[in-house]
């Protein structure tokens, strides 16, 4: 048995380990974002081949032998909870990465390296051929890798875990199963109704006039601007630290509320990286939890405040003023809340439709990794599926299976997450309006910081001690349920729509 | 006696521990370029980690037992030319990081990350005094890291060879003292002409404007946008890799001249590193040979095209319109080519005076270094050698000692490069035109193509397969020399002082 000096030098070293182990994947973050937002096109052979010796390194500093020993002497010592949380995150990536050979990691890295130009131009050309023979060696390539993980589960449960290791693939199915049997009948129930929604926004808008006004957003909702930025990107995302925590967005000039939107779920995913301890910088403490708490947090800003009547009553003037439109609250918070089952783009559709989407991707990624499908039947599968749930079929296959960055990225089991965020989403801010009273009215005023206090408190300052669940707990008083965001949906879309 | 085949394994698993290593390094040049140009301030501290343990990274390959065990296999193997000169440049740095211990590496590391915001204070109060105990501890510790690669040779010499390892100290003090020798009685004749120079640019001129003159330069000179862009830093730069070479610059509001000047200098060291080959991207033959002559990119571009009457009489029109400004092109060549002696800043001088710049900082340094001088000296030493190369006495340390930030890096021995850079660029220079029979012409028409392949071929594509002296024979024919240098600034400002 340990003394409990000899404890403390060990976890000492260890977590020595672990931050530096973190610092180089931040470091191989910062060369992602510069990637996407600022390095020119000629650029990306020498950004493959940093990207993939920075993930080798962090590999092998993931299965170094000296953090396999601190993992064993820690085993059975005297440690308090919250060091007790830390091995356990450290001890979970370690045992997925020793699994997993380091020629696959960096070929899997390369490989993603190359697609990503490879998917931008087959989606400008529409040909989803020229992307066909990467996509095949990405799907082979994350079997692969599953299978080195653990050969006797399922492949696709093995990848959600990746990004989603403690809510299991069950209940991500049950939760997806469940909103496909909620919202089909009441997006059935919209598509019939006689209701029609105001959208004041039928013009055109220039790149500038909104870039003024999602900054003007950012302003109102307390964005750190030391430490973020904004920026555009294709493929809208945020990254960073709790001490650089940036967000990008994009415009398209017929729809401004398409990028007021999704700079504040970008805005949302950073303020939970602003939140989290800068004291434990490095330490999994420090890290959030995993994509779909984060993408909590920029739903619950997305949905729950932008898309809520209170924020329009605060904000209505100030898009009025910047795009020059005459905007009521009431008719901007209709705008912000069409339904409208005929959109083909997943990052353009709207809070309810925007989970088929999410489910046809998942039931197709789940049998491609599966190998009940093969990839040269995605393009006909995705079109039939859209035309199952949401009634419409892409003409294109850059308006369908090619729409996405995500595949391109290696990242399978990752789409759900996205809906599982939402749903969390609707727990959180209904535990959150039931301890702040008048938050509708703060909204209103503009006061933003008990909502932000709320969520750091509840969620963002535990980092990553808690496994999923007993967070949602912690902050809730409940376990993870969908019952708030049904809630939530058929209320706020029942009055809309008059149902 | 290891067989063709053993060696060329040997040989092949080494180079890829070499690229690995630039790899590294290139990644570390990413962050850096986002630290300096987009990061918000409050990034700083997650930053400085990461930088840091991709440095001990960096450090860890190269000293690792593998690379020296590579290199005593290749040490006295059968290997070709271009195989022998990667052996030797990574052989050079392996020994120099092997020689340093890594309390050393990290005292240094230490004081220097102290010393930068102790020397801005100090600048600010304009109080030598506050800078001078750091700076004492600073030379200390880099006679001590000098002596731990050679305790029994000069330590500046040794230092020297950090920026410039090929092309000797003694090469370096006789060129400076032929360019002091000739400079300060060509700058005292410029100042006791009775010639006056035209200078139209005597208002103030918008950032958007002058931003939209240097692209256009930038435009006209054949920068490669799809591997490069252009950003704006408080100090311009140039970084990045063959595929991807970005440059930086800054703008006054009076004086575009400056930010023309900068941009054409960093694009000099831009197409240097996109003329590196992109086959070799990672190896030694990959790289550019050191600061001399990266720096005789930049200053043949900026001194020998930029400040041209070829150039003017090619680009007046183009800066007439973006300045709102009647330029000849006689009065833009004069305007760029101003000698004005009465100016104390080092980065603000003009092209001749400059030289007198750098050489009071090598005779600084080089003495501080040698233990010739003490730290409490520098100041009056410093305004003593103004007085006695440019006749001008600084009222203030701010503007005298304390105006360079690289003593507070710790780099001593760097700024000779600066000069050896401009005499080389002239030499070169001199050898292009004599291969491009009509350089002045195409340079009248904007045709730049043939000056960059001559470039390219001469120098860009050998990286570092060559040694310094033997890179500059092998383009020019002759052996590293004054002589261009001396007769180009005897000959230009001869004609435009009427001397």
């Amino acid at each position: 048995m340990a003394s409990a000096d000899e404890t403390q030098a060990v976890y000492d070293d260890f977590l020595d380990h672990v931050k530096r182990l973190t610092y180089v994947g931040d470091a191989t973050g910062v060369l992602q974002w510069d990637q996407e937002v600022m390095m020119p096109e000629g650029g990306t052979p020498a950004r493959s081949k940093q990207r993939s010796v920075l993930s080798t390194v962090h590999h092998d500093m993931l299965v170094d032998d000296d953090l396999a020993g601190y993992l064993d002497d820690l085993d059975d010592a005297d440690l308090d909870a919250e060091q007790q949380a830390v091995v356990r995150e450290v001890r979970r990536q370690h045992e997925r990465a020793v699994s997993v050979p380091s020629d696959l990691v960096e070929r899997i890295s390369e490989t993603t390296s190359n697609a990503l130009p490879v998917w931008k131009q087959a989606k400008a050309d529409d040909d989803f051929a020229e992307f066909a023979p990467i996509l095949e060696d990405l799907v082979e390539l994350k079997r692969e890798y599953a299978a080195a993980i653990d050969p006797d589960r399922d492949p696709y449960e093995v990848l959600f875990e990746e990004y989603e290791p403690y809510l299991g693939i069950d209940t991500a199915e049950a939760v997806l199963e469940r909103l496909r049997d909620e919202l089909v009948p009441l997006i059935e129930e919209i598509e019939a109704s006689d209701a029609t929604l105001a959208d004041p926004f039928d013009g055109t808008y220039p790149d500038a006039d909104q870039e003024a006004l999602v900054r003007e957003a950012l302003d109102t909702l307390d964005y750190d601007w030391e430490h973020g930025r904004l920026d555009t990107a294709p493929h809208p995302f945020s990254s960073g630290t709790q001490f650089d925590a940036r967000v990008t967005t994009r415009f398209d000039e017929s729809d401004p509320l398409g990028a007021l939107g999704s700079t504040i779920h970008e805005f949302g995913h950073a303020t939970y990286t602003l939140g989290l301890p800068r004291e434990q910088y490095g330490s999994p403490l420090g890290q959030n939890r995993d994509l779909s708490v984060h993408e909590s947090q920029s739903r619950l800003w997305e949905n729950h405040v932008g898309r809520s009547l209170p924020f329009w009553e605060l904000f209505a003037d100030t898009v009025a003023e910047h795009l020059d439109e005459d905007v009521s609250p009431q008719a901007g918070y209709e705008a912000m809340n069409q339904i409208y089952p005929d959109n083909l783009i997943r990052v353009e559709a709207d809070e309810l439709t925007y989970h088929m989407h999410i489910i046809l991707r998942f039931e197709i990624e789940r049998d491609l990794i599966r190998g009940d499908l093969d990839v040269s039947e995605v393009p006909q599968v995705w079109n039939d599926k859209m035309e199952a749930y949401l009634g419409i079929r892409p003409d294109t296959d850059a308006e369908g299976c090619l729409q996405d960055i995500h595949w391109s990225h290696g990242s399978f089991g990752y789409f759900p997450t996205y809906s599982l965020g939402s749903v969390m989403a609707a727990q959180l801010y209904a535990a959150a309006a039931d301890d702040i009273e008048d938050l509708d009215y703060q909204i209103r005023q503009g006061e933003f910081g008990e909502l932000h206090d709320w969520l750091t408190r509840n969620v963002h300052r535990h980092g990553a001690r808690y496994e999923t669940d007993a967070l949602v707990q912690e902050a809730t008083g409940e376990s993870f349920t969908a019952d708030y965001f049904v809630d939530y949906a058929t209320e706020k879309f029942g009055r809309l729509y008059d149902l």
